[in-house]
């Protein structure tokens, strides 16, 4: 089985009340990677300049992620991304986006790319979401971001990607500026009217909720005492949350599965935030992951205890 | 047992997306009350004018609600207050707030109201707070909210109060204000540093997290399709979660037992905000409380399924 993820690879600057990078790997689709590469192998699409080194190499290879599809492109500059946090986090300012190599990108997956069992579609132009889509028609789940950018200024073209894919995964603004509904469930059943199985809302420091046909579940974020730096935190849950899907090929694709996968993406996105960019994942053992995974578990659960009401 | 709250008793002016009222029942301890009134006797201790009329009364002592200590000021009128909410609901914009009797109110509970087992204070005065604290002295389990307001213009009477309570009720950013702390978490261990032995962090449409030496628990909001007006929420949640406590004289107050009235307290405020004011707690009925606590439990749980990961 593979995983194929298409989306940025790229150098941020990042500057967060606790520090600060100069340049250092990020992008959707590294984040996603190195999550992900707990459950599968995966395969990153997207191109890099030659500006990328080796250790970036190295660290996108983590845990035997396949760069085959990562296209070096000469004489080109890796995409680069500046932005600052505010003093609590909540907010966050970009000062640079140089969008380099991802220009002129135009995704071309090999055939083991192509024939992967799960996708996802990282927050990228919907055109090009659209396009390997299309190129991997074996995939039995596909998955997907987006950002406000394109539901602003490429409405329909999101909304046909929209249309192909399993899960889309959102944040809860973006899925009510997306549908122009006032209550998250509005707005989930709305794009689940659309084509999609499941939507999961990214609710930032609040955790993430999963909506289906049949049910609701949500989970807090896993209770950290220190935020560092929350840049890659939703990729990162996408990488989780996809990741363990991608590692139940035999099973059905129900609420209970999606419930669990949940559980491994919030796990994963609280390592992420705790450390600059992906240091702290790049690191992570399994041992870490299953032990927030059962606290999580715990945190989360109560014995409902019908006691008598009075009328 | 009996159950004692101090806070304000009102009419509202409320004006949301979904419509208005120009004068109708609310209040902190009113909405406490209807809430609370599912699982113990509960007296209200706070002062009404002669504008008070009888409906007012019949829906304060709904399930058996007892208003001995409802000061009736003769020549007083009701504290008013009218408020309009934004498109979204996340925020609101006060027009008039007339203290009108809670201008000179001294509380004055009866032996039945001072000997209560538990104790809640609403958001009022700190001062007011600590003086009802002290004359209920045996109280075996006391909990408390407050505002931005008092934080920031009674600060030193806030913190003497919160070390005489067990638990404090407040919004996330009140608690990370109260105690300028960057993260919740660490908010609510410098608050359980102050005496407290359980702080819940009220998050809104996000749901409740409950702190304690412990542990740590969350539950999202029940997921609903319409809001109609948010007026009240927080003081229901705490009369369902203070309630939950009234009704288990017997039990240790620990972790467990927090987390089941959590789930209370999230179920009766989901059904406050589906109508305005009082209107749909006040023929709430104890299946359709028990019926939402069960949906809770069912979307927050989820088995942790150790998945083989890759290293």
């Amino acid at each position: 089985m593979s995983l194929t993820v298409v989306g940025s690879i790229a150098y941020d600057a990042v500057k967060t009340p606790f520090g600060e990078r100069e340049r250092m790997l990020g992008g959707a689709a590294t984040h996603f990677a190195l999550a992900a590469s707990f459950f599968d192998e995966v395969r990153p699409v997207g191109p890099v300049g030659d500006d990328f080194d080796e250790e970036s190499w190295r660290i996108l290879r983590t845990r035997g992620t396949v760069t085959d599809d990562v296209e070096l492109v000469e004489g080109g500059r890796t995409f680069f991304w500046k932005g600052e946090y505010s003093a609590n986090l909540n907010q966050r300012e970009t000062h640079v986006t140089d969008l380099n190599v991802f220009e002129t990108f135009s995704p071309k997956l090999s055939q083991a790319s192509q024939d992967a069992d799960v996708l996802f579609l990282a927050n990228i132009q919907p055109e090009l979401q659209l396009n390997v889509r299309e190129q991997c028609t074996k995939a039995r789940f596909v998955a997907m971001d987006s950002m406000n950018l394109w539901i602003n200024i490429a409405h329909q073209a999101l909304r046909e990607v929209i249309g192909t894919v399993d899960c889309l995964i959102l944040n809860d603004e973006e899925l009510e500026m997306l549908t122009e509904k006032p209550t998250l469930l509005q707005a989930a059943r709305e794009v689940l009217s659309w084509g999609p199985t499941a939507v999961v809302a990214k609710l930032g420091k609040y955790g993430a909720a999963l909506f289906t046909a049949d049910d609701f579940f949500a989970l807090p974020a896993y209770p950290l005492s220190e935020v560092i730096d929350p840049t890659g935190a939703g990729d990162t849950f996408a990488g989780g949350f996809v990741g363990y899907v991608a590692a139940h090929p035999g099973e059905a694709l129900d609420h209970g599965l999606l419930a669990r996968a949940m559980a491994y993406g919030t796990a994963l996105a609280s390592y992420n935030v705790e450390e600059f960019g992906t240091e702290r994942v790049e690191r992570l053992t399994a041992e870490e992951i299953q032990a927030r995974v059962a606290d999580l578990s715990r945190m989360t659960a109560f014995a409902a205890d019908p006691v008598a009401l009075r009328a």
